[in-house]
């Protein structure tokens, strides 16, 4: 292979063309940074085909060439899924963003793999509909990467993760073959379902070109509100009185720990908590529809006075505008951020059935604790889809680089507790080449066995993404 | 292979006992005989076992036998997908029929697959929540099979189809190991999305054994009306409407041809049309939500009053009580029924783009009634999903057999625009041995090539269904 290796090159750069070819360091070096900084890419190249036929030619010739592609989209993934090593190339997405059709009565609209989120979000509301996926990258993470990942973000619990958002794929298999399977259509029982085969593949199967995907109606109202609970266990019960009395409208219940609002109102400009004193927990509820503003709010108010009233809820606090209610979401998405000056954190993005949300948190917050003394845990997270980010901040004043040493052993702790509770050790973030151990260690062996074969069938020569997922 | 099979049925035998063996062709033939007479089955036995581990060791054994094995349901399929030939056995999974959990805060159910569709809809409302799936053969076919053919109905515009609805499945691969995905998760990105993969593939790549299904808040408020229209453009708009008016509340959007209504009112004890003239198209609407009865009811009247006033629709009746609501229903119901009566009649189970279904209507309805003078065109379905099945019934005193002997031609006609139209050929009733042909015609080679690679990974002796979809 690395005989061939600069004539393999220099066909792709044929390809195309000095507009999709970049090799010089200086200018690779945003491509190969990992967001953590847990890995260093390298690569002989970085590939960007601006059409769906070029993608086609770079992959047959790499198939022919046995030369490993990491597809890479705004390459904002969290577990180095898009990470490529030496003698590998990366394929960037990020010319192929055009949104080729919108039909505001079908409710889809077809977007390139490179688009950014933010603008997938941006054409639908012009066109009068919402694209729900939402997540913190949305202004530079792309839809094709969204796809691979399978993301999930604030709005799964109403809406659906990406896999439920989409409609059709276009992709380019490994041996070059393109699949236009860019259907538009809600039913379609023609075999087997490839869309979700290649949704959450993590480019490993097939790099996604391009999408088409589910618009709703965009609601005219948005409640939103803070809640103080004494309780997890709680918190349970006021989601399901929301879900019921809102019949399913609740976009986003996400959960705060008091300690990681402790940090984001210590660190982060703007954040502060409307109790007078922090709560052991903290929730944040929106609902949204109806077509005039205000519509639910006689609706929001009275579910959460019958929370007050048994017991479920120790306060709440009801945006006044939106600009409250975006403070409120300011105090959640600065989590992650504020943890960041509290010294190192270990990170978990795991799931249980909802209803052991409470019994997890307590088990692993114990667990953790004892294995590792003085540690703060900070969970927060998609409490509606049992999803919670259980991060551990190091004890204070310890050393940052011995307590992150602690990695794999705290990961295991929470990994194993999760697994007893029929939990996932990775809800959203996907696998990459972060969690291919816990791959291994937690998931059905018949079912990795499965997954082999079928990358077998698909990429026979392992070129798709070297090293990810399996 | 035939050597052995007395042999292979003995070991077999005994692995499911005496209660779970049928090979008296008198007890066999309802398992044998196809819903709409178009196959003749055949089978060596009909086996069925009592528990996964014994569909385990039934496929172990037929896969070293190299026995093909057509896993059947309730049998109420429409494709032929459960049609067993000489030298096969049919794996009846009627007997795993229990519940195996409920979990009303997790809105979770774990059922086995013979599980009759309408006692999981039970099993759900007894816990006060809401299994939405529903169809014509509710009280028969079994929860297995919906999950193996990917079920649609009609609620699907609401809550989705079969996958939709499924969070965790167990299945049996044609080696007899068990992969264990009964996840009750909302998120879980560690891998490929095999649930998927199963769901839909008709039996072919391993047998569905038990499901964990997604459950819903139980509506309060239920409305339905029944709507005339002029013009089948319109009924977009009112859809549309009523999509926005009730944040997606619209659970069916019911489409009916003049015919198909008249000849429902003619033949169906009980069938009338609230209409002093039948309009050239109803449409049965039906939202739902909320906590109390007549909650919704204003918001109905008033949406319904502009689509009045916009001219969208030319006469609305709401139903005044349940009875009205489920005359409603039955009209609609009775519709494949009625048909019985007019003669042959040639199915289409199609769906094209929604936005697409007032072009299909008129172009598909000029076409066959250009190339078969004399037929009537008796359109219905699920609107809302873009969903129709366009049946044609025969020349009115034209011979039967003469008639249905122009299936293949009439469903290239309709195929064809429908593919144009960028539609599908099987909406929601599958491929089975019916659709094999239009499979190879329409679908894209490069899908049908990797369904085949896929294929060949999992069953490598192609025991699973032999001769059904690939």
């Amino acid at each position: 292979m690395s005989d061939r290796l600069p004539q393999t090159l220099a066909r792709l750069r044929a390809v195309v063309g000095d507009g999709g070819w970049i090799d010089d360091p200086a200018a690779m070096a945003p491509f190969l940074e990992e967001q953590r900084g847990r890995y260093r890419g390298r690569a002989a190249a970085v590939v960007a085909p601006a059409s769906t036929d070029e993608v086609a030619r770079v992959l047959a010739l790499c198939n022919e060439a046995r030369l490993g592609v990491v597809p890479q989209g705004g390459n904002t993934g969290l577990c180095g899924g898009a990470v490529a090593a030496e003698g590998q190339i990366i394929l960037s997405l990020r010319r192929m963003r055009r949104i080729r059709a919108l039909d505001a009565r079908n409710r889809t609209l077809t977007a390139e793999a490179g688009c950014i989120l933010a603008d997938v979000q941006s054409a639908a509301a012009a066109a009068g509909r919402l694209f729900p996926l939402s997540l913190a990258a949305e202004g530079s993470c792309q839809i094709g990467g969204n796809l691979a990942t399978n993301a999930g973000g604030t709005n799964a619990l109403r809406y659906g993760v990406a896999r439920d958002l989409t409609l059709g794929i276009e992709v380019v298999l490994a041996d070059g073959s393109v699949w236009d399977g860019l259907s538009t259509l809600k039913k379609d029982n023609t075999g087997y379902d490839l869309r979700d085969l290649f949704i959450g593949s993590e480019g490993t199967l097939g790099v996604i070109t391009a999408a088409t995907l589910r618009l709703f109606p965009r609601p005219g109202d948005v409640q939103t509100a803070l809640l103080a609970l004494d309780d997890v266990d709680r918190a349970l019960a006021v989601l399901d009185r929301l879900q019921d009395a809102s019949d399913g409208r609740v976009n986003a219940c996400e959960l705060m720990g008091a300690m990681s609002v402790a940090f984001a109102v210590r660190h982060v400009a703007g954040c502060r908590a409307p109790f007078a004193t922090l709560p052991p927990w903290l929730l944040l509820v929106e609902i949204s529809g109806g077509r005039a503003v205000d519509e639910l709010r006689p609706l929001f108010e009275a579910t959460l006075a019958e929370a007050l009233q048994a017991g479920e809820i120790a306060d709440a606090v009801l945006a006044e505008s939106r600009a409250q209610a975006q403070a409120f979401w300011r105090l959640r998405e600065s989590i992650p951020e504020a943890q960041k000056f509290e010294g190192g954190s270990i990170k978990h993005d795991v799931s249980v059935p909802v209803s052991a949300v409470p019994a997890f948190l307590r088990r692993a917050g114990a667990a953790v604790e004892a294995a590792l003394p003085g540690v703060r845990v900070c969970p927060f997270g998609h409490l509606g889809d049992g999803n919670i980010h259980f991060n551990v901040s190091q004890p204070i004043g310890a050393d940052r680089a011995a307590f992150l040493a602690e990695w794999e052993r705290c990961n295991r702790i929470v990994h194993d507790i999760v697994a007893e509770l029929g939990g996932s050790f990775s809800a959203e973030h996907g696998i990459g080449r972060l969690k291919r151990d816990a791959l291994r260690r937690y998931k059905s062996p018949v079912a990795v066995e499965a997954m082999r074969r079928i990358k077998q069938a698909l990429d026979p020569n392992g070129i798709l993404n070297p090293g990810a997922l399996l």
